[in-house]
Order: structure tokens, then sequence, then C-alpha cells
């Protein structure tokens, strides 16, 4: 008789987004004449910029004759988009990634949550907490985590590293040493990031303690600050300790479009064998690529039409992230974030938890938010806003909260 | 210090497919003047039909407009999609499978390699042999193979199911029980599959004994024979025993395009666990669905245009087969498949090993297909020819092996 994994009965009831979705739903049936204003989930709303459009039609025009048409497509990615990437997101930051050490693929997401397969299974991880939920989901499908405790919502086998208001949302070196450390800077859910200067002593403690740095860099288009990195390799030795995970969803509005890679340096190894050879080997093994028009889409990201397009893009939702932080500072709330990222991180006010802040601001400003508990338990007394809406809805969200 | 998986290091040499291409390569840079055709690997050369070209320059549009866009799809894929596959390839059949019992995906290469993650550590799995690689190479990465045997090219604790010329490629039931049961019919790399009542047997196997079959349907679209199964849920009690998979590749030559399904029935269960739920979970945390565009795309594959489109170009491919077929055995060569499927299986001449015949076909004709053996130890002495390429070129190479 055959057995399932029995690792994914540990995982504690389900998606945060879904018990979200599920909230909304039931407050928007009991109350149908409601406007709900969601500024939940991390979702994009404003269309593909043009030049991504043009470059679409261009590729679908291409699939429709035999001369133009593309099959499989290199285990890698096109080489046309590994080379724009590593020109303009490397080479341009003066940052040493060869176009063949980027794995193109669906997405950050995809990545974030495969990357572990290609470690052992007595690694110890560490995140940082609070923070998005895939790294320690995904490793706890792997029995990667220990058992978990109910009560602090937490896994005995996770390494976790607070980051509050009380440390500045900068996480300290942990007690135990861990093999495995999954940074998402700018961070989300906290909107919050490091110096360039802390970044490069996480980078010299993993090389130190022997760790590798899974690095998320999902947010990075939303820097605005000078002395913040924007990807892990412009510090000094990450070659050898850090892999870096991109997505387009956020820089290019590519959330149902489905694009990212994942940089994986030569000289990251664990003793003779390169992690390098080991994602090539999973990658070529369960992946097939991303799609012709959609590798065409990304490349059009780093065309000048695509960049100056995106660019505006970005000042616009950062535009609704000022709204956001502004309007709520006027209301008298404590908030973080916001300038690196388009999320802003504020305390939930009276005492209540994040849960119990979601229902309030459901129901007395019929906006949707995300509790900052279900990031992790450091979460906890925290709600995230995202700036992903649309600037009208923005304000308005905004109006209604100051008024409640 | 930071540990990896160590069965990655246990998967001999490279992708095969990779070996064929440096060998191809090395072959055209000696003899630059050959034109070389190449029926090797199994990528589709005909452009997509007119009505997905159509509905992706129209999905394409709407990503363009603020009131049209589409970001996140839903988890388990759009449900125009889902409802046209249930009508589709299931309801049209009498097959039972509702529409939230398909999961959109982004290939079945994807599905097919991710697939064993829900299952336990010590479940042993069977395979017929020679199959597509990615059954087993997923499952040594996973560690459930037990050690490599270089001399028979065999996994100890993989059950391999020999499907050759002496039992008709119909796999006996084997003599270990096993948990896990790989079936790829019509078969790749045999071109052979079984009646439904063949299969009907399997289905009662499988309930018997405990097991779960992943049934890889892959190249369904090529069935020309009444007696031959569509799905496994035509035969009964396949729900209970059942995972499906199909991809676009082949049918509708999304190779480069990516899209897939697999089927997850409710009533598949492990005692109380539902495997519906745990690959929903597995989707939601490492997956965040296939492009909007090509969903609609897939949409398009089953509109009455496509359709008819999609018959046309599966003929087209058949046309090749049939070529290849009565070409090889009026050059005196001992063929099978070709029939319900895209792929001519050869035994090589005069004792010749595939890897021989691969070069001396390489050599002497410029014609690239792909040897048996790298299908599995059974495969040796075969050797495989597929019909996905264009029909004056596959013309063109039978003249020249019926010349050799």
């Amino acid at each position: 008789m055959f057995h399932v994994n029995e690792n994914y009965q540990k995982l504690p009831g389900s998606y945060l987004f879904s018990t979200i979705a599920k909230k909304v739903n039931a407050y928007q049936e009991a109350n149908p004449d409601k406007n709900i204003i969601r500024l939940g989930i991390g979702d994009v709303t404003q269309p593909l910029a043009p030049a991504i459009i043009e470059a679409m039609h261009k590729a679908v025009d291409e699939m429709g004759h035999a001369e133009t048409f593309h099959g499989y497509a290199p285990d890698l990615g096109y080489e046309f988009l590994r080379k724009a990437i590593a020109e303009n997101d490397y080479a341009a930051r003066g940052c040493e990634v060869a176009a063949d050490e980027i794995f193109v693929s669906d997405g950050a997401k995809s990545d974030s949550g495969n990357i572990q397969e290609i470690f052992g299974q007595d690694n110890k991880i560490a995140v940082c907490d609070p923070v998005y939920p895939v790294y320690v989901d995904s490793n706890v499908m792997a029995g990667r985590t220990g058992t978990y405790d109910k009560e602090t919502g937490t896994w005995s086998d996770v390494i976790y590293m607070p980051c509050t208001a009380e440390n500045h949302f900068v996480p300290e070196f942990p007690k135990k040493t861990p093999d495995m450390i999954y940074l998402c800077l700018p961070n989300n859910p906290t909107g919050t990031t490091l110096t360039k200067d802390q970044l490069q002593e996480w980078v010299d403690y993993a090389n130190k303690v022997g760790a590798v740095i899974i690095y998320d860099a999902a947010y990075e288009a939303y820097i605005s600050e000078d002395n913040v990195a924007h990807s892990i390799y412009e510090c000094k030795g990450a070659r050898t300790c850090a892999i870096e995970l991109h997505s387009f969803s956020k820089n290019a509005g590519f959330t149902g479009v489905r694009l990212g890679y994942t940089v994986v340096p030569k000289d990251l190894k664990c003793g003779e064998v390169s992690l390098h050879d080991m994602w090539a080997r999973r990658h070529g093994t369960k992946f097939n690529g991303a799609p012709y028009i959609v590798q065409r889409a990304g490349e059009a990201v780093y065309s000048e039409e695509g960049k100056a397009q995106l660019k505006e893009q970005v000042a616009y939702y950062m535009k609704n992230a000022k709204t956001i932080k502004e309007g709520l500072k006027d209301a008298g709330y404590t908030v973080f974030g916001g300038v690196n990222a388009p999320y802003i991180w504020l305390k939930t006010p009276d005492q209540m938890t994040s849960w119990e802040f979601f229902d309030y601001l459901l129901e007395n400003a019929n906006v949707v938010g995300t509790p900052g508990s279900g990031f992790g338990p450091s979460g906890e007394g925290y709600f995230r806003l995202t700036a992903f809406g649309n600037y009208e809805n923005t304000v308005k969200a905004l109006e209604r909260i100051k008024a409640l």
C-alpha cells in the first residue's frame, strides 16, 4: 500500500491568503452594498507597459509561422534574456554575474519553493520573522523543520530571527548556527530593508560559518535609498555563499505573466560539489523552460522604452505607498516601510491582535489588509497594507481609515 | 556548514538529450557541409494553429488595459480552461472528472517530476522499461531508488517492467509489489500502447495491491485505434487509484508555450488523507499558476476552430509516422509504434548497440535519432525516430536510410 509524504500533515491550517479571501467573501455576502477596497494581497493592478505588449504581440506572431516558430526553450532560458539580465541587473551595478549563471524560470515563487531541494535533509534553516511564508512551508514539506508548536506558532528546527520595531527590523546573527539563511530584502511584509553595510555583515557571517544565503530580491525595483544594495552580489564574497532569486512580478507587473530567474554562482560549492551544476540538473529534469513569448516580454523589460515605462509604473505604486504612509501617520498610527518597498507595516492600535485589527478594518472601513501574524509569530500586533492598488482606491481607503 | 542533497550525486551522466546534442554538434563542426536531419528529440516543428494565435493576441491586448488586466491566476487554473478540459477530455468520453479535480500547470514535465513529492520516502516505484527518463530521475533526486548498478544500468529499489518485442510491449505485473506505478501510454519511446482491456487489468491490479498509478497521457491525441483508452478514467475503478497527467505540447504544439494539467480525483485517498488536498497544497505553495495568455491559448485548443485545425496538425505528423514506418519496413527494418503515437521504435540491425546505430546513422545518413538504451536497459538494441519533423525532411531522411 502506498504512503503519502507525512510532512504535509504537519502544516497548520491553510495558506494565509485563502483564509483572508474566505473572510472577505463572507463579509461581502452578508453586506452586498459595501464597497470593499483590497489592499491585502500583493497583486498588481496596472496593465502591462506598452513596450511589453508590443514584444508579446510580435512573439505571438512568430509562433504562428514555421520559420519563426519556437519549440522547447534552452534549459537555462534564452540567451537574449539571460544576456539582458546579466548586463542590466549585474554588470551595470558592478556585480560579477555571468549569463550562464542565470536560470530563467516561471517565477520567484516556484524558485523559492524548489531551491531547498538541492540541499541536505539535515540542514537547519534560519528565517526572518515575519517573512513570506513559502520559505518555511516548503521546508516543512521537505521534513526539515521538526515539530510545530501551536501556542507559539513556531517549528522546533527553524531558527527564527525576529525583526520588530525594537531592533529596527534588522535581524541579529542567531545563537544557533544555521546552514541555510533566507533573506528577503526589501522585506515582505515589513517593507523595511538593510543597508549595504549591514548586508555585507551577513555575507561575511555566512562565509565564516559555512552557511548559504538564499536571497530573495523580489522587491528590488522599489529601493529608493542610495545606501541599499539592489543585489547581494554588490557585497564582497557573496559569490561563495549566496543564491539570488528575482521576480518580474513587482517591477514589471508580471504576476499573471509568470517570469523569474535565479542566480547560482559557479563559485558556490559544498566541498567539490557545484551548486550551479545541481540546480542545472534540477532545472533540466523537472522544468521545461518559461514560454518563448514570456521570455520576449522579459527582454522588453530591459529595452530603453520598457525601462522608462516601468520606472513610471514603480513611481505610480510608490505614490500610493506615500499616500498610505502619510495618511496613517496623520491618523496617529506608527508605521514602517514604504520607502524602499511597496509595503506599509503598521502597529495595530489599542493592543489589538493582527486578526482583530483585520476584522476591525474590514467591518468599519471596508478595507482589506493582511494580518502581520500570518507572516510569523513576531508579526503579531502588526498589519500590512500594499501599495499595489490603484491610486483612487488607495486615497479613498485612507480617507476611510482617517475617518474612523 | 551546509550540506547538499546527496541523492543528486548518484545520478549517472547527463540528461540523454544533452549527450545527443553534443555528439551532433561535434559532427556538424567536423563536417560543416553536411545537411543533418533531426528526428531525435520529440520537439514539434509546425506553427501554432490560427485559432490559438488569435486567442493569444486577444489575451495580450487584455493585459494591456487596466479593466481587463489579469494578475495572479486562481490556484488550480482559470475556470474557463478547467471547464473546457472537463467537458472535452472527460465528459465527452464518459469519464467522471470534475473541473475542480483538474490542476492546470506549466507542463507535464513539471508535473511528472513534482508529483512524487506528495508520496512517502519509502514507497517503491515501478516503471516500464524503456520509458521517459523523468520518472526515475525525479525519484533518484528524492532518494527513493537505492543504489545504481553501472553494469546493468538499473537502480536497486526500482521495479523495472520490461517492454520489448518479446512481450509485445505489454508490461507484466511485477513480482515485487510496487507502491507507485508509472504508466506512459501511448508509450514514449516505443510508440506502442495497451488496449483498454489491458489497461483495465492494471487498474484492477493497482486497486487490489493498494498502489497508485501515475498515468502520463501526453500522447493521447495520436491514438487512432478504437480499442485504446484516451484516459485511464475510462477504466472502472480508476478514480480510487490513478492520477493522470496531460500535456498540450504534442496535441497542440505547445512545447514552447508551456501548458499541462494533472487530474487528482477526490476519491484517491491514503487512509483518511486526500491526495487532492495534498496536491492543492503543493500547487498553492510552490507554484503561481500558468500565464493568463497561455491559459487562454489552452481554451482555444477546445474551440470548434481549434479542434479542426489541431486534427489536421496531428494528421500531418501521423503522415510522417507512416512515411517513417513504411520506409523502414521497405529497407528491411523491424519496426513498432507509429500507429497510436508519433514515435517509431526500430530494432537496430546487425546486433548493433543503440549508440553504435546512432553513430552509424549520423555518419552515413546524417540523420539524428535517439538511442533506445537512453530510455532504460531494455531499450538496448532499439532506436527511436520521431514524426515531429517537417514532411519534406522526413521523406528525405527515409530516402537516405533506404539508400544505405
